[in-house]
């Protein structure tokens, strides 16, 4: 530690979730606690980006109820970004730009809080520090609706994306099921993910007993076939009176392809989903000639607050404030990790990985957590989701609607001319 | 009042609500309440085709816990139908079947719990009654989430699809607004509602000041205008740095077709649709490249019982309940109604409004609740909603998800020969 205390800064990246900003607060509660360690934190602005464009948020000018209220307040207080920064050999100027940033704000410690992209940047601001003679501590907080990270037992974001999809397939099956002797039979509630079908798989905690919504699960991990799936709505409808679908965006096709493109890609090249629901709701009426609904969760699913897993909740702090505790404690090139200890009743811990280990790594499902026939979860899913809904954490709520926190977000003023683009 | 009581029973109609069971729950209570009035409370199983069928439930057979259990049961508890009966000079036998099941089983009362095709039923059930010189009472609850009916200030269901609506957009526009810089810039929220646009006109109360999501209210009552719309979209992005949509699903151009036809249409001969935000979607990509994600709320806004309004179920309970009174007093051929006494703070009452006044009419949106451009609501409208999505009334939780009940719904052996079809 150094006897002059330098400054910190923390960035948002990727897809928000319902509790980014629970890790956001605890950073800012545990570094504002350690004022000998960390003079003042700063965010960027749109995370990344707001690296890069010297546009720095003091988080110091913040009151501290205005912090505490980010336990309540979906998206990103600070903005996110989706923005990937290249290898270090081809753009390795934009590297050298974030470090300039840094240096000329003295700061220290740079926490980045994102997903499987992210650890890939935090890794490389670490290496390219190092590389400059540049001291400075990078540590990645884990959060992703997808939870796709290696390493980590699960990832904040998921638990409360896992309490919607199972809330709403159970809430709408039991509308389905009383609908279904003389109008729709069949519901769809497609869901996000694009490689792993984790939050599908979330869908099938409902079900506690056969016959139970949902009847059927597509995961990205198992190849689509359209006439197995027919004849699996068929059966649910002959024997359930009605069938509830859980379908994750990302299903894919025996050539690999998703099922339904939407032609654009993001900026880090993934294709751009959201058409899979209405397809399948069509094949559905063509080929069974059954009534179908679908919903489709989209950006609700990881913004709703409003039924957040309190399990998440705590965890999405417990990482945020282990990553400060462990830039005191000196680490630096790491993602802060959840470490489950049992099952039932549920304990957990925090700790750390290599990001060398970490990024670029996606977690799909283990196929012993879908049954053979592809369509469910097993035991052994039911065992690993099941605490990771547990536990509601409701935000306050005035006039009928949840209340959130809108920060000032006031700029730290420049040190450096703008950007070359 | 006769000497010797009568049965009564109960039916539920149409597409379902997260407090549809809460009126069930409030008539068996009422009933029970009074065993001098009324012998036994038989409810249809799937609606009025239960009766045609002469598959009675005898509400009786469960406990006084399981009852109770209804008020956080989204769905409906006996089965609901989709199921319009013909005009009485088309299909006479019909409703002569009808009465011979109510006389097969002595059921004096008849409450049935629905929206506007309901009442009609309701209203013609009674009218044959008497031309057959069958003694008998009928009596509507309202129910629908379309918040369509005439004569009551608001429609149980409603308010908490209107809760929903609002909840779903401002958590939504809070996570656009944080991605907007580089990612998502527009989102849109498709709600049902097919002819009337209360659903998506909630969504606005999430707005509280301009720039809050959403910033764009598409409703059926307006004709849509793509030209006007993607200005209005691009006006906000500009200016706001994204745009929140609630788009009606009802929305229909020009030429009075709805945007986007599914093909099908319903047993009521409704178009069924659920293809719009795709199409919009599609267009604000084509037309002015921003990327847009969509969201379809579809069964999952109706049957949301985990975000249900404490008002709504306040109410849904109070207009069974009132039903049953009002059929202790002699009442038939009359729907309860909900009375405003005033909006703030929101008091209320129940009435009776005739029949014949609330069959097959639709209660659309006053034009003075929708901002002269026609892209949001005004004050007024304001005024009207916000008391009824005022207050949470969460279900019990195990597991991390919501428990609801399951009824027996134990059979009454039937009295009479198959109905011929």
């Amino acid at each position: 530690m150094s006897a002059r205390p330098r400054h910190a800064l923390y960035a948002q990246s990727g897809g928000v979730t319902a509790v980014i900003n629970v890790s956001a607060q605890a950073v800012i509660e545990t570094a504002r606690a350690h004022p000998g360690h960390f003079a003042r934190l700063y965010a960027g602005r749109n995370g990344i980006l707001g690296v890069l464009d010297e546009d720095l948020i003091d988080t110091g000018a913040e009151s501290a109820g205005a912090i505490a209220a980010l336990r309540h307040t979906p998206g990103g207080a600070f903005g996110s970004c989706r923005y990937k920064l290249k290898g270090l050999d081809q753009h390795r100027s934009e590297y050298e730009r974030l470090i300039a940033v840094l240096r000329a704000h003295d700061i220290g410690t740079f926490f980045y809080n994102g997903g499987g992209d992210s650890a890939d940047t935090c890794l490389k601001v670490a290496q390219i520090g190092r590389e400059l003679g540049y001291p400075l501590q990078a540590i990645h907080i884990p959060k992703t609706m997808d939870n796709d990270l290696p390493l980590t037992d699960c990832c904040p974001g998921f638990g409360s994306v896992a309490k919607y999809s199972a809330v709403s397939i159970r809430e709408a099956g039991l509308d389905v099921a009383s609908m279904a002797a003389s109008s729709t039979q069949v519901f769809i509630l497609e869901v996000m993910g694009r490689h792993a079908g984790w939050t599908a798989a979330a869908g099938g905690l409902a079900a506690t007993r056969a016959g139970e919504a949902p009847q059927l699960i597509l995961f990205p991990e198992i190849v689509f076939d359209e006439d197995r799936f027919l004849a699996a709505v068929e059966a649910s409808v002959k024997r359930w009176g009605y069938c509830a679908i859980v379908a994750s965006e990302g299903l894919r096709d025996a050539e690999n392809r998703f099922l339904s493109e939407a032609g654009g890609s993001d900026a880090f090249g993934h294709a751009q989903l959201g058409g899979l629901a209405p397809l399948l709701a069509q094949r559905i009426k063509q080929r069974l000639g059954r009534k179908c609904h679908y919903a489709v969760a989209d950006y609700l699913m990881r913004a709703a607050r409003h039924i957040a897993s309190a399990t998440d909740v705590e965890q999405a702090y417990a990482v945020g404030r282990a990553a400060v505790e462990q830039a005191m404690a000196g680490a630096s090139g790491v993602m802060v990790t959840i470490e489950r200890l049992a099952d039932s009743p549920y304990r957990w811990t925090t700790g750390t990985a290599p990001l060398e280990q970490v990024a670029n790594v996606e977690k799909k499902m283990p196929r012993d957590f879908i049954t053979a026939d592809g369509f469910h979860i097993t035991e052994a899913c039911r065992r690993y989701l099941l605490p990771l809904i547990a536990g509601e954490d409701y935000p306050p709520y005035a006039d009928g609607l949840p209340l959130h926190t809108e920060l000032a977000n006031t700029a730290v003023p420049r040190q450096l001319p703008p950007r070359r683009l």
